[in-house]
């Protein structure tokens, strides 16, 4: 069980545990976190990517947890072999970690009545729809991602790499400064299977007094991370920094 | 006085001084931490974690101040000589952190009225009274505790281990993310000693306009623990990622 | 691509994107992040430096992002061949990140009213207006950044300077702490490119309902940093404590 | 000017500086960190710490920045002879600290009127007023603060002591965990220079609108954290974990 597939597939299915987690926490009336705010949020999924980061790592993947990013180091290294199979990893992981969490709040899904506030718990939507913008925000959002997660492990910042165990913080440390900077327009998909996988969950799961799934915005979080990735791996390639 | 025991029971007990202490301050109505919030709640917990693994360590300990990571490292070694010893050690560390606590905000029993905001500093209880589903995400969470920490000292994450000290931080952020991600279900326990020790010095000690101990709760906090050490142990055991 | 100077501006746009991303993310009425308070800000502004600081240094600068940090240190050296270079970068960095921001958030400038809150998104203003004080403020949050950051890498706090990627956090949490404890004030500039920038910015860009960029207010956060780098450098350079 | 006094003089400067200004940034009523919360105050004093350790190491001292410690390091050791130098330095550069707070807030003082507000910027008081209580606080927050600190540094913990700049985080992470959950009693003093020097500052300076400096409260968050310090040096000495 020690492969990239399967390092891929538990991390993504961490990483979606507890970001979603942390989402419903928030959102959920009777939850004990209920109401705590962007700080809360926003710490919560820096720290589900440090998981998700740790365990995939830990089952021998290399824990980019997401399409985009997984898309973004095939453009710098013309090699997509591994892409599709990769892909179908975190879609998978994403999925049964929004069913994890799902369970997790078991009878709490009852107790809250907005369809909608419970549609954000899985996945992501606009502060202001204008799909232009929305795609944009996705783009800086997740090319920003990609260049400095580049930067952490590149040798100007050290020959060999961070010490063991501090790269994995910094990247952590970046998605919570997304968040917490970027995070307002379009609540920080920047990365597809984060999205579309607890999306087709809620499609799925019979979720007690849940609304639509709101299609009409999935392919936003979809194709801006994967644009955002591919932008950022041209950059890297053309000016290869590192 | 440098062996694993003393280690344990060293570090348990600044783990529940420090945890419950949060608890307090953020619950009691003249502390200056009232009502601080959630953030607040989770992060004290977490360096809670981190001065207990820290003092268990100086004294000579693993570090694991829970009973379930020890049953779930007894269950992947096989050997189960220390349980019973590391457990004793573990919970009265454990009931004499929470009497710590007590005497520590002395004056501010008697000014906080509510008996169930008391005895919920002390230890879990559940947001919504659903016994399976309550013992589900104890269950959930220490399994992913389980897990995790296994990963951060996995050769996949680094070849010799983390850097000295980053492991714990790890480990303690580790904690902070379960807290902010599915801590508002049952607020947590994920550690039979942290949850039953404070129990039954709630029930001993005289504790000004204290209520009943709710003992009809007890068990899931201890039993959901241990089943989650469990099944995270033999998941290890059988894939052994590491 | 692999310069000083394209370092300095990549890694400025960095920091300004993310540092002006989270006030406009706290301010914008229609964000997820409205109103979450001066713990989001100074999170996000830590984090806005450390991946500045990583982008910078992985296109191959030192990482100053900062006319005061980068005066500072050619005060020290007594080599000030590089300032005038660096400070372009800097600026043209500060520029175009603030309008990447603008970008960012496109539709929610119209939304929000109050044009005195949009400049405060883009640059900094005196909380009660003081000139002198507001400049003392300045002063001590920069010489205190400058003298901070030369301890973190000096010889007395490790031979061979902080392990790889500790230093970038340090440096990071240094400034978490200056805006937690000293922005009070004047919203801690504390770098004249990270005003003075996005103030031009604000000027150009034909931000929907924008009042006046306050130049009457400019020199005060450009001087500050300028002095308090220069006072900071001269105490480094004769103490010479590292 | 590379000297243990020296050291500890500069970072018990910036320790109070910054420890003493996130006070003022959340209690005067026209900052922008204005009620921001017990989040804000305990992070801001936790990386205080961080920035009054690095100073004193740069400058060649300890770093203790806090009498109560340099009494346990010598009860350990067996050795007083640099007892009154260092605490001479602590003290002075406290009250150099808190006059700089003074200062950097310079027209924020007229409009607060409160002045038991503007005290409890300076030093501490109790939650509930009740000596014995409050001085076991201290006692009880300062031994922790001693035993963990050891720890950090001790054997068990890591062979050579934790990576470069890594026990500088940790030690800063305690503070914070000891401000979460043991802050609200007494707002833990734990260190004698930084409650006695601030109150002697605050009794000298003109500040506007000032109240009496709470002389009667004085010895406790002195004889407090110098009680727990003492009883922790014992605690190390006998048991000699490390």
């Amino acid at each position: 069980m020690h492969s990239p597939w399967f390092g891929e597939f538990m991390g993504t299915m961490v990483l979606v545990l507890l970001g979603n987690g942390v989402c419903a926490g928030v959102t959920l009336r009777k939850s004990y976190a209920a109401n705590s705010g962007w700080i809360v949020v926003t710490t919560g999924w820096a720290l589900a990517v440090m998981c998700g980061v740790l365990v995939a790592q830990g089952f021998g993947a290399h824990g980019a947890l997401n399409p985009a990013i997984t898309l973004a180091n095939d453009v710098v290294s013309g090699h997509y072999e591994d892409l599709l199979s990769l892909w179908s990893a975190q879609m998978l992981g994403a999925v049964c970690g929004a069913t994890l969490m799902t369970l997790h709040y078991g009878p709490h899904w009852a107790q809250t009545e907005d369809p909608a506030a419970k549609l954000g718990i899985f996945c992501t939507g606009p502060a202001i729809k204008a799909p232009m913008w929305n795609l944009l925000s996705e783009i800086i959002g997740t090319a920003l991602l990609v260049v400095v997660a580049g930067a952490i492990f590149s040798p100007g910042v050290a020959p060999n790499g961070p010490a063991a165990g501090v790269g994995t913080w910094l990247v952590a440390s970046l998605v919570w400064g997304i968040g917490l900077s970027l995070g307002g327009t379009t609540g920080y998909a920047i990365n597809p299977a984060r999205d579309l996988g607890p999306r087709l969950t809620h499609a799925i799961l019979p979720i007690p007094g849940k609304g639509r799934s709101n299609w009409s915005y999935a392919p936003i979080p979809v194709l801006g991370p994967l644009i955002g990735g591919v932008l950022a791996g041209l950059l890297v390639k053309f000016t290869h920094p590192w």
